[in-house]
């Protein structure tokens, strides 16, 4: 979107560190201008920042050595999984060392008994589901994008099975981090659970490379559930809509997904997929269980749809019905962006307490219509989360800076619900300033703990939190 | 239990501190002997350590005014809840003073629609439960004693329920917590899921109180279910129990409970609670759904455990019935103390990856019974999770190390499977050993983070970590 010019804080790497790192890695670094710019850009609208070198590590020792040259040369480091990411989060904008992790994809271990598998952190998430496809298993956690699950847990990432099987929080049982200093950390065990010292685990699980490079993830899986059963609805009414979300939730049934697009967003779906759904707030939802458990979800979901104006339930039970179903949601970045052609989306999540959410969305739509935007809202309504898509004319600078604030007033009014100014995308860059207004004093800790354990303030320096100077 | 004398490693209180603290608190601050007596000694086997001191705050600014006396003139501080850990982890190692949250117990807050509540540290689950009985929501974890929430968190404790609710890991939304330097921060937000920012919630669970006071916590609910049944199946042998313990978990079926006790401990039941159930390996299963959801479980539990050598299940739908079988899980303490007259318990846990649980209990049964002690064995079966109760005479130091030994035993044992030296009771200083064990170069990390945030290292010193030092 380049919508700033490109600055970089510091100076190009020295030449000595890009002998060292060619001497460690060979013709797996690079400094072609291609490669760092592409590495600079992720999917958001914040401008890039390229790093000045890309290295491709394939163990945890090379990433190690990669720390070690770039500490020793106060260089900093950026982790990289494929840039799916939607605040900046892995821009460069110190310059230095891009540490792509895509050559470190495979799959360690499947403990199909335990229900658990390790995978080294560049492999992406389709990558995973084709590699345990025939365990009965599968790994729930399914942002939009085919993100890596280095990145996916970088950044806490969740999707539209959240409400069920929990975000990269709860499905990260442990992991491998190559710390500031070069050192080799692991977290976890394989047991289920623990009780035995500090949870560095889900400290790392969001830390957006602040702390560390993240290498190898230990993942909880799931079994496939006997039968899946996925129903579109359409509501009279946004807030019957998140009424009927709420009963849900509150009645126990454990929807497996509970997905809320707009009519906006509608329209963008039927254009898009060239559908013919009725152009009214809507509920996709996804139900796993036996035969019998899934029949009674749906069954019961249905008479709380009823009772809060749902229209007509269009059923999807064949596997293909159910994937067209979930491809039009996955969808939903570019269906939305097909309402005005030649746009870009600035993409935006909050999350709220799911008593907040109709009047949250509700006063965010009258603002959007206010401000002449199109904007399309998509929410994963189960655990009061949503989305904007803001599409904005990427050569228009006064029309961005609309819609930035747009944003602002987005995120004031989630926080002043009592949630949060990113319920999935992480801080990256984008968010930055909200943190400290989110968090209070609670910004100190994470800064204290920023400084002890990166002293020089190379790992991914200026994201998630702002105002860190090196000590050492 | 008193096995070693009690020793101080600081002098006594300064009396400037305790003028500073009685003109904050007047009669709530107490140096009486019986006061500091029962506020070293926990449930534990471990010897106790008295504080100098009790203080009893009654708010978040009476603890951070406490915490900055303390602070001021460098004296340890240790939290207490209602003193029922298991590893020693309210004793006051070095004096100073303790504080008693119990007179902190209010519940601030009850969100019925979104599922949540707040509440003071110093409120037991069993005050909680009588609080939101009426709302149609509970809150699932239960350790066997009638701990306080804010000790539950600290230790990150969990019970019966958490293999299908989660632990406390899991079930704390937010914190209100006292820092070493007498700020207050309060971490997450009313929002079920945030990327925004380190996750301070869950560094201070588990924390034991090293890092911070926890004054509030903001705990999530779930509706109460439709239907519940209870059923107690024996088995022919231990090792079938598992399995189909296994088979259970894998085909997805949303056990409740599923709790394993062994031929031993099922003795210690029968003579405690006048009960005849066979004495063999036995599970008892708790089906929470719909009237057919729960229904349906049972029937497939049930032929699981067929497949398995699972004998004759006993039903338990009436409340009362099921209050009797549940009691009788809960009473395993006091039922295993009675299959040996005047003894102790020297109460340990290990989690190990379920794949392991049968190996582990079966070597550490047959480690047991080469050892001569009378050991009922107990496991949250369901998350790998069991207990040892080693029946010991108190009065006796060398059958106290030859259990103590056969602790150490089961420890390495669950660490070599890639399990964990406590699933649920902590660290404490029981365990404290075992942590760098268990954590290698993850004990670095966690020393940096104490280190950072507690420079004077006066939060329950001498817990979780070894050899913490004052930088300051």
């Amino acid at each position: 979107m380049n919508m700033q010019t490109v600055e970089r804080l510091h100076s190009a790497l020295d030449n000595t560190v890009l002998q060292e790192l060619t001497q460690l890695l060979g013709e797996r670094v690079t400094i072609s201008s291609a490669s760092c710019m592409r590495h600079g850009q992720d999917e958001s609208y914040h401008a890039p920042f390229p790093p000045d070198a890309v290295a491709y590590p394939t163990s945890n020792e090379e990433v190690a050595a990669i720390v070690k040259i770039c500490s020793s040369h106060r260089v900093p480091m950026v982790p990289y999984g494929v840039g799916t990411s939607l605040e900046g989060n892995i821009a460069a904008l110190q310059g230095g060392v891009c540490i792509d992790m895509g050559r470190m994809n495979r799959v360690l271990e499947v403990n199909a008994e335990d229900m658990d598998v390790r995978v080294e952190a560049g492999i992406t998430r389709k990558q995973l589901h084709s590699h345990i496809r025939d365990t009965g298993l599968f790994f729930p956690v399914d942002p939009g994008a085919d993100a890596t699950i280095g990145g996916m847990t970088a950044t806490r990432a969740s999707g539209t099975t959240a409400v069920r099987y929990g975000t990269m929080r709860e499905n990260v049982l442990g992991l491998t981090v190559v710390l500031a200093d070069g050192s080799v950390v692991r977290t976890g065990t394989r047991a289920r659970k623990s009780a035995a010292g500090y949870d560095l685990t889900r400290l790392f699980v969001g830390s957006e490379g602040t702390l560390g490079v993240i290498t190898e993830i230990a993942l909880r899986l799931h079994p496939v559930p006997q039968a899946t059963t996925s129903a579109v609805c359409p509501f009279a009414t946004l807030e019957g809509a998140v009424n009927a979300v709420m009963l849900t939730i509150q009645s126990g049934i454990p929807v497996a997904r509970i997905e809320l697009l707009d009519e906006v967003q509608m329209q963008g779906v039927n254009r898009y997929s060239k559908l013919n759904y009725p152009v009214q707030p809507t509920l996709f939802f996804e139900f796993h269980g036996t035969e019998a458990g899934a029949a009674e979800q749906a069954q019961m979901v249905g008479e709380i749809a009823r009772e809060h104006g749902g229209l007509e339930f269009q059923w999807a039970s064949k596997p293909e019905d159910r994937s067209r179903l979930w491809q039009a949601r996955h969808d939903t970045l570019y269906a939305g962006m097909s309402l005005r052609p030649e746009s870009r989306a600035l993409v935006t999540d909050v999350c709220v307490p799911i008593s907040r959410l109709a009047e949250c969305v509700l006063e965010t739509r009258r603002d959007i219509d206010t401000s002449g935007f199109i904007v399309p809202i998509v929410g994963h309504v189960g655990d009061g989360n949503f989305h904007l898509l803001i599409l904005v004319d990427p050569n228009n600078a006064a029309e961005i800076e609309r819609a930035m604030a747009l944003n602002t007033r987005l995120v004031n009014r989630a926080l002043g619900m009592g949630g949060t100014c990113t319920g999935e995308h992480g801080v990256g860059y984008g968010k930055i300033e909200f943190v400290e207004q989110e968090h209070g004093a609670g910004v100190a800790v994470m800064r204290t703990i920023k400084t002890a354990m990166d002293p020089l303030n190379l790992m991914n320096p200026g994201k998630v939190i702002r105002n860190i100077a090196a000590t050492l």
